[in-house]
């Protein structure tokens, strides 16, 4: 059976109006497709809904006629009685939102972005060893690189490192995955502390691990708590094998570990044979001087993998994180992986980007201008907010951890903010275990210290309309 | 305690010899470290040795006084006992070989990359929007890419598919092991050909699930074979989450299945509920002429993932795969991905590069090498193996899949063409039951044909080692 029909042009295409004659400006026709007419056309999911597949020349029209055929895809496998035992306890994966305040983002500027230094990295890489570059790079990533870590991890902590004790992963989030699929199996426990990164805590659910949260307070995750969860967990007969935790600049608390309680924890976790993971993405992004060692070092190396990325300092879409610790930890992690590898290309880059020299201007100027809008956001939330919200201001990193005054539910006021076009996240998306609506992140780095004022006095505004409609209620 | 000791330089800083003044020229000194002379030492995992951590000026000279602390890494977790519980299920890794005459390697021949073509789209992709390329570009990837990934797909198999059909993912391996933690936990049954990809297996074993094999013969998996296996499987009271296969230039076995069966195996895996995994990461590698349709295009999208990469056409070094099937079954597999997203800028690299209009004439000129060499080889291994061996001639692809003959056991002959420089590697690798010793893997896309001439002729006279000493033994 043959039907004339009107076309409705899937946007994908981009090819045609309907009716109206086709520019040869348009995509589809600009990647060569310029043989005559239309070629063929299928139907959509409904009955009703008819979307066409088209070779075109400029000048032919957006109509055709369709052979009908049963609807593409009707049927088939129940993907959702298919699903793996452990995707229904994974929370929904966060993204940047698209509303124009956006307080919600954990990625650098973009205008502070260094764009000249990684074009000219990337074609250096390239031009150097195309060979090498767009080959398979194996599973633990290019040495060079590796070794550059070494060192520079060697300077920060006085141990002696080499390529060996360091792997390439696609991020830090892929390098905590990686660490997951080594050490986690249904059952494991994975302590972490509470609020915690929430791509974390998917990766070790999504392995079948429980979760159980040591609290945070002013110092990170408290080491007395730390004690009672792993005391707690081994006389319920499980098996905690990893500590993780930002102890830098923490997401979302912004909280920064003291040197004593650091010692505290690594003494702890070796006293319970437990792996801590050191999520260190923040680490560089001092604003108020140097952070303080890191647990990696604190314990010598001992039982602490360390995990960084170039995404905070350099840029997230470069996707390179790595894990640095014993040698024999970090082999065991790259034996576990299973993606082969990351892109040789995009390791090069990153040397050549670091050989470059610019680095440490790039990272000074990135301190001047995130400390001037941490402050900014500081000063706009306490003018903002007055009595109803509190904040500990944090020594680095991209957050502000706002606490809320009883009466403000944080959901109401991330809905009533984004009626004022404002994006934040509230304490419940970072709590491993149950909510918390006590808490707001918000995100300063990406928003101009202008539009960062008006922002905040728009999620004040919110503020004042909720703890207006609860004084009302209550 | 301090102590005078004579310095062991660690290779990974190429600093300093012991006692010879340092150039200006070495690494560590053009990364900026111009500062006074040696800041500290560390000590190494043995209690003899010393390795150097130092900042130099030029003319600085290369030893050192440490003082002597612990031997770095020395106790701490036990990381073996902390192995999570499927790790000990997994192969070891396959790698690139070192050996002189590799033909192990299933990756594009270097000198054929498209270096020039890459390069220039990296540049495009990147200036054209920086802060674009160089953020997060979200969980299921850059969306102009998924519309031109969609596009081809439609055109191939005449389904309506747009960008919510396809998600982008680090590579096909990369693809494949986000498809195992979206449907696969300890307990399910994956049902793979056997020979198999090893990546594959990995990535079902590290999900805790069961392999059930299913037997190919010169037509790829037999789908009568499949049937039985699906059937025993639910007989047994498991479930068979997915059938994994190569349908087209199989890896390893370079076999591709026929039209007919290729119906036969969508029919029996419909009826039986399992989702069909087609991995068609030789796609476009027709070296006789256009492929058959499909599992995807012959199921009319329903209950098939199909996977697809760059890296066999294209470079393995830019990492990028995907995934293509029903909207439903993507998003499942975006929500369950857990490493933030592959790397925007090469995404992007990748549609600049397929929109530059170069693609077509470098497929072509590509399928012209790999023709060459597959002949070459096919002759050679008729030359030098005689009735010692045979072979299948695969459409396309990048293998050999070389049968014994009986008494000639493929370790050893691995072994003894290891002696004379040339790397294979053996069906066992490929088994995922028990081992395949009547089976060699020759891989011939990245040796020119005078050197496969010669590497083959090498494998011959290792099989003639093998095949006297085995005679003499019986």
């Amino acid at each position: 059976m043959v039907a004339a029909v009107a076309v409705r042009v899937r946007w994908s295409s981009r090819l045609l109006v309907p009716g109206k004659p086709c520019s040869s400006g348009r995509r589809g026709v600009s990647r060569g497709r310029r043989r005559a007419s239309v070629a063929r056309a299928a139907r959509g999911n409904s009955a009703t809904e008819y979307r066409l597949h088209c070779r075109l020349r400029p000048g032919d029209v957006g109509c055709a006629t369709v052979s009908t055929e049963e609807p593409a895809f009707a049927g088939g496998a129940d993907y959702e009685r298919l699903l793996g035992p452990f995707v229904g306890d994974l929370a929904q994966p966060t993204s940047l939102s698209p509303l124009a305040y956006d307080l919600n983002a954990g990625v650098p500027d973009r205008d502070s972005l260094p764009v000249d230094a990684i074009a000219d990295a990337m074609e250096r890489a390239l031009r150097a060893d195309p060979g090498g570059a767009l080959t398979y790079g194996g599973a633990q990533g290019y040495e060079p690189l590796r070794a550059w870590i070494a060192d520079r991890e060697s300077e920060a902590s006085s141990l002696a490192l080499g390529p060996a004790n360091v792997t390439l992963c696609s991020g830090s989030a892929h390098a905590i995955d990686n660490i997951a699929a080594t050490f986690l199996g249904p059952g494991d426990v994975a302590v972490i502390s509470a609020p915690a990164y929430p791509g974390a805590i998917r990766s070790f659910r999504a392995r079948g691990a429980r979760i159980a949260a040591v609290p945070q307070d002013e110092g990170g995750m408290r080491a007395d708590a730390l004690e009672e969860v792993l005391d707690r967990i081994t006389a319920q007969g499980a098996t905690a094998k990893l500590i993780y935790l930002v102890a830098t600049y923490d997401n979302p608390s912004g909280a920064t570990v003291p040197r004593a309680r650091r010692e505290q924890i690594v003494e702890v976790a070796a006293r319970h044979g437990v792996l801590i993971v050191e999520d260190d993405a923040y680490a560089g992004l001092d604003l108020d001087g140097p952070a303080p060692d890191s647990l990696f070092s604190v314990a010598r190396g001992r039982g602490v993998l360390h995990v960084g990325t170039a995404s905070k300092t350099i840029a997230t879409g470069l996707r390179v994180g790595w894990v640095v610790g014993a040698e024999e930890a970090v082999r065991h992690v790259v034996f576990t992986r299973l993606d082969n590898g990351s892109s040789p290309l995009v390791l090069r880059t990153l040397l050549a980007y670091y050989e470059g020299g610019t680095h440490a201007a790039h990272l000074e100027r990135i301190q001047g201008v995130y400390r001037e809008r941490r402050d900014v956001a500081a000063e706009a939330v306490r003018a903002a907010f007055g009595e109803l919200a509190s904040f500990v201001l944090p020594g680095g990193g991209f957050y502000l951890w706002v606490r809320l005054a009883e009466g403000i539910d944080a959901s109401a006021l991330q809905a009533a903010a984004a009626e004022r076009d404002v994006a934040v996240t509230t304490g419940t998306l970072y709590a491993p275990e149950g909510t918390d609506e006590r808490h707001i992140r918000l995100a300063y780095p990406t928003v101009a210290p202008d539009t960062l004022r008006e922002a905040i006095a728009r999620l004040g505004e919110a503020c004042a309309a909720v703890a207006a409609k609860s004084a009302g209620l209550s």
